[in-house]
């Protein structure tokens, strides 16, 4: 049986581990050893065997992984192995960026969707896609058994559209509105929210002789 | 003297009850206990205490936190007290993203520049911000003492346009490039990669039943 609940932290540097692997595979590097993926992730070595580990035996005591091996199993831990359909609710700026997403990254995940509920823009092109009007929603994710959706809708606009998405079967959800999400249990959100990465960032910024009292 | 050596853990939630702390405000509210924050985030009420406490005594036992002086203090800590000046690299749909922050998002943070090496896209106009050639950046720094950058060049691109912000004097960046960057000690890199968001959601997503094996 496949675990579903390892710890995010752990399923968070699974992707990096891939695109590593990725990497290496073109270069026909057959073994990987724990503390050269260390310095190419900036993860401990230690942290990393812990990682794989979790998921099983997959590397050789002293010699390390190999490559093509271990990126087959990541594949199929993450649910890579075969392709995801992927909607994407909001066509600005950072939802465009992801509608561009079949044609520039990978073949695991293919945008199936894009909408919107500005009139203006229904209908407007963006790649192999046309932008669609938030009503056709249900029927796309019906037709492509999505189950993963992500939100670059206004912060007011999230929940109800969030609410809907549930109603729909989606599972798992990318969310880029700065709010917190009221979601049934069974419904895995992921927040990134672009502010709050560039106002985290500041405070390293700032300059280190200052007091704040 | 301020602490910039807090966990990375903490400093990326204080933005998050800084946005808390200004919807309340805005809404009149005086006192927040760590209970009612811990609803509005998600984090454990033991956690927002610890949180907090990490940088002063800002509550009182018992009765909360006073949200006018908590979003002071805040600010201070983040270093949002006063406007941030940052620059943006790369004008893609990302690029654009932040270029547009200035009219959308708050007050503390102004793009003072958005560079690209495209002629296509130099002198195009993204709200009151010109693109402007790579070879203009270092100007831009100097006249506006930027320290922190927002990178979303392509991964190829990456480490020479870093290479450059360090020699300029850039000490925090915003990393979108899906590549690991090598930076001296004295410069933060907060990476932020979407492709590897996306994936680690997939995890999520996969059904339950299946087997890896």
């Amino acid at each position: 049986m496949l675990q579903r609940n390892a710890p995010s932290s752990i399923v968070k540097r699974l992707p990096v581990y891939l695109r590593i692997l990725d990497n290496l595979i073109k270069k026909d590097v057959e073994i990987i050893s724990s503390r050269t993926l260390s310095n190419q992730t900036g993860f401990t070595a230690e942290q990393i065997r812990k990682d794989l580990a979790y998921f099983g035996a997959f590397g050789t005591r002293g010699t390390g992984y190999n490559t093509v091996y271990l990126r087959e199993k990541l594949l199929k831990i993450i649910g890579l192995d075969k392709e995801t359909n992927v909607i994407v609710l909001g066509s600005g700026h950072l939802g465009n960026a992801f509608g561009r997403y079949n044609i520039i990254k990978n073949p695991y995940i293919r945008v199936v969707g894009m909408f919107d509920v500005d009139l203006e823009v229904i209908g407007k092109r963006v790649e192999d896609l046309h932008i669609e009007h938030f009503d056709k929603m249900s029927e796309v994710i019906k037709e492509h058994n999505v189950k993963v959706a992500v939100l670059t809708v206004p912060a007011e606009q999230a929940q109800y559209v969030v609410d809907e998405l549930v109603k729909c079967g989606i599972t798992a959800i990318l969310n880029f509105a700065p709010t917190k999400l009221n979601v049934p249990k069974n419904v895995h959100v992921h927040n990134t929210d672009l502010t709050i990465e560039l106002q985290s960032l500041i405070y390293y910024s700032s300059s280190e002789e200052e007091g704040i009292n």
